[in-house]
């Protein structure tokens, strides 16, 4: 089997105009850039008359271990799937960080027949929507110590600034500064620091927001710091939102590229799963679902991070209807989760496989809280055994009622998922769906954590440090108790503690720091370790990263 | 009068291929971004054959002062001019810093009826190039500090890591931090800082660059630093470059827009005209070269430090010859270097006027010592008064036997300049020019400093702190004598002090640093107070910047 980048190489790409005319957008609509990747304005797309909305399909998977699941070839092959079966389909995925891709090899545009293209752009600077993300969020922050310099009228305390400053790389060194060093002419000297882009909160608004209007508003709701007598103050007292939003303003409009199959894809915004809410932009996703009659589309992590807050957040936010979940799997992940060491991982083990089906099933329970039918596609790896996936087939058939199909696209592209392709239009067009959230938003923030953590952690309940129940009570003060609650925990467990796999139930979640995204619309319950600032491993891929002789990028993925 | 942006909004652009068709460049040189720019691929262009290289036209200006000079509306002006007289002309300009344009009002892409557009968009993110120099720039950094950190194998001194960090922003609280901070897993704090983008050697590099071979070699040059025992360690040894190059792979590539008018124009790179070199890239100036029979590009600052660099370190470095350079003038401006204070230009002041020649008049003789034919535009505005032309007039025949010509391109647009076109073009025609820099490369660095001090500047000599010449000596032994020397003084004045207007003479310019730029290939000679990372004002011009009820950007032009 070749390489990704070899895959995407060998690729005939169709001009993006011809995708797009597939995908039923006029011309007029197009902003290329380059010959295979566009931006489309949605305002100039044509009226979809009577056409209901597409039925929206989620991609989520188990808890992730290092053996791999392959939620995002997964979508791309679903969709490829869908489309070769006749179907009007789309994708709708996040895009890729570029600062990760110089720390540990390997792109986020899918994998083998599965990808999306071309890979290397959209795997680097793409069409800079990143980049101006972090212009408009470190504006912000230029402006608020601008503010603080000349006189600072707000007054703004000083050591309460929450607003860090972002960018687009795996940088440890700043996760922690002192700033404004250097005497008066630099200003006042505080404590600050660098998160990366994906973890701003201008990325999380960028995808929620629904339209330039909302997202102006939503940016001015971001709360920078307070003054010394704890009243809050916003990026709209600081005037900086109009500027934030002219920078935002190309980047708003989603990015068209196609799969290796020609299916149209949208890749548009990229927030972190964890202190945010990790899906695709809900732009994006509203101009496919008036597009397609199907779309396909991925959360971030598992699905205890990555549905729920799809479900709860995203979907809550900008009133979509999901109609089905697929639910990704692997044999060796879910021998991961029954204990099987990672170099074992190639041995036949019935009996770790049956104590790892444990996660998915908790998994499965879940998403049925939402009233979202599940459908589990187990990623086929060539070392896979007929009585491994016979053990998945009959334990989910027979203990948690939901079919499963092994899915072959990332060795064969779109006729690897026709058969999940089939099974996943079938139980959308069932409308068996009836998705409501896990929570109404009236409940009490406190409240709020304590229902994810006992309905879809399996927890016994949360710790909460004394000093965390006064934050509580003055975010329920000063009118943020109806915003939804965005769980920053490990990914790797149901629990805060990454080693244990497989299902653990009945252990405590420890609530570390509560912090307060206003302008995205959520408040961050910050459970366990969570790095907002990567660092580069010891032999970063950078190092391995060039361009050879015939001009083609090498050592990136 | 309409405001730039007004006039910019009412244009009706050409479709970008149609501009590359009259620039002889085919569509599968193309890469677009959006409608009206496109990226070129040089390696596309058809081979020009018998084609000469076009004649390269230098606009250079008098010191600036508040009053003004109008250097880019006189470029493309004279662009448009050279159009509109049946020559097949085009425009190679630096492009914008992002930062700046939220701190003052006011964009870099001409004015009046004399700008490049699409505007917003060349002012704002263009086509991404200082977001992917930015990125290499701090992916460089990153790579120091996780060296560093992971055992630091090269011996580096922390306290003399010599690459600082890049933000395009301006943003004052980021000119000196300390990083690093928060414990062991953030690394070893050390004093650090950030430069605007435009003050990256990078950027410098990137400007420089013949070609992607080139820009690698030039980047693995870079000097990150040293080892206690004074080794230097560079880019290549933190194995940063091959990703470096493969970051700035699309941006390499220059970008081709339109004036008002239609006349194809090269914006591409910009690179400070203070610790660096200040033009354009050389990549976009040869490209136009082989298409254009004539090619106007820009110098920033004054001829003092524009042209000096532009001869001495662009042209010498890439083997261009250019045949003649417009300075351009104000009225008004001559008048404050005259001794004028800007409330009272509204004026007629023949005796002030005069004096403030004395500026215009050293940098004609400063020009010619480059063997390169000066002309002088004057660009027109409303106040001036017939006798004060008349006087420029004659002393210029009179004095410095050289032609004025009166432009009006900012309110006629090309029609203002067809005077200027067809001097400038005769000029260049006559083949009077013989290029030769101001000083060899064997000349010792500290000579040359000397050399350009006296020769350019009228100064008395170099003041050089007795630490300093070690780091002459330093540098000459290390291996780079042979590079040129880059001077970074204020731009207002031919002396380091910029309240020295009109042309001082006699004075002693202070050096207070040398920093060497190995990749970009030069000694960077610091004298006086250079800002190498700007901040923003009491009301920046981002409080007032928005999208307005039409979708349009207001307050950023």
């Amino acid at each position: 089997m070749p390489t990704d980048i070899e895959i995407a190489r060998a690729a005939t790409l169709q001009p993006i105009a011809a995708i797009a005319a597939k995908a039923g957008i006029p011309v007029e609509a197009l902003s290329p850039y380059g010959k295979f990747i566009a931006k489309i304005d949605p305002h100039a797309l044509p009226d979809s008359g009577d056409k209901p909305d597409g039925k929206l399909i989620l991609v989520t998977a188990i808890s992730p271990t290092p053996a791999g699941e392959g939620k995002t070839t997964t979508t791309v092959g679903l969709g490829d799937g869908l489309s070769r079966i006749g179907k009007r389909a789309m994708i709708a995925l996040r895009e890729p960080s570029l600062g990760p891709s110089f720390g540990m090899k390997g792109g986020a545009a899918g994998g083998g027949y599965a990808q999306v293209v071309p890979m290397e752009q959209i795997n680097l600077h793409f069409t800079g929507d990143f980049h101006a993300i972090t212009s408009a969020h470190n504006l912000l922050a230029a402006m608020i110590d601008n503010h603080i310099y000349w006189g600072n009228g707000l007054d703004l305390d000083t050591r309460h600034v929450a607003l860090r400053r972002v960018m687009d790389m795996n940088d440890r060194a700043l996760r922690q500064v002192v700033s404004s060093l250097g005497g008066p002419g630099n200003g006042f000297p505080r404590e600050d620091g660098f998160d990366i882009t994906v973890a701003s909160e201008v990325m999380a608004i960028f995808c929620l927001a629904q339209g330039a209007a909302d997202l102006e508003a939503r940016l001015g709701r971001i709360v920078v710091g307070r003054t010394r007598d704890k009243r809050l103050v916003s990026a709209a007292d600081i005037k900086a939102t109009g500027a934030m939003s002219v920078l935002l303003k190309d980047a708003l409009m989603p990015n068209l590229v196609q799969t290796l199959e020609g299916t149209p894809a949208f890749v548009h915004g990229g927030p972190f799963a964890n202190i945010a809410h990790g899906c695709n932009s809900v732009i994006a996703t509203q101009t496919a679902l008036k597009l397609a009659d199907y779309v396909v589309t991925e959360a971030g992590f598992g699905a205890d991070l990555g549905a729920e807050k799809f479900f709860d957040i995203k979907c809550r936010k900008a009133g979509l209807k999901p109609a089905a979940a697929v639910v990704v799997a692997t044999v060796r992940a879910l021998k991961m989760h029954g204990g099987v060491a990672r170099d074992a991982l190639g041995r036949e083990d019935l009996k770790a496989l049956e104590a790892g089906l444990s996660n998915l099933a908790r998994h499965i329970v879940n998403i049925r809280k939402f009233g979202v039918p599940p459908i589990v596609a187990i990623n086929h790896f060539a070392g896979d055994t007929a009585a491994e996936h016979a053990l998945i087939h009959h334990f989910c058939r027979n203990h948690l009622g939901v079919e499963t199909v092994i899915c072959r696209h990332w060795a064969e592209g779109g006729a690897g998922a026709e058969e999940l392709a089939r099974k996943v239009a079938a139980l959308a067009d069932d409308d068996e769906a009836d998705f409501t959230p896990l929570y109404p938003t009236s409940m009490p923030l406190r409240q709020k954590l304590e229902t994810i953590a006992r309905e879809i952690y399996g927890a016994g309940g949360v710790s909460v440090d004394p000093k965390l129940e006064a934050r509580f009570a003055e975010l329920e003060a000063a009118g943020f108790g109806e915003l939804p609650v965005c769980v920053a925990k490990t990914q790797y467990s149901f629990a805060a503690d990454p080693t244990l796999r497989g299902a653990p139930s009945g252990h405590i979640v420890p609530l570390r720091e509560l912090r307060l995204s206003a302008g995205a619309g959520f408040v961050v319950a910050i459970c366990g370790d969570i790095m907002t600032m990567p660092g580069l491993p010891r032999e970063p891929a950078a190092e391995r990263i060039h361009i050879d002789a015939q001009g083609y990028i090498e050592g990136l993925f």
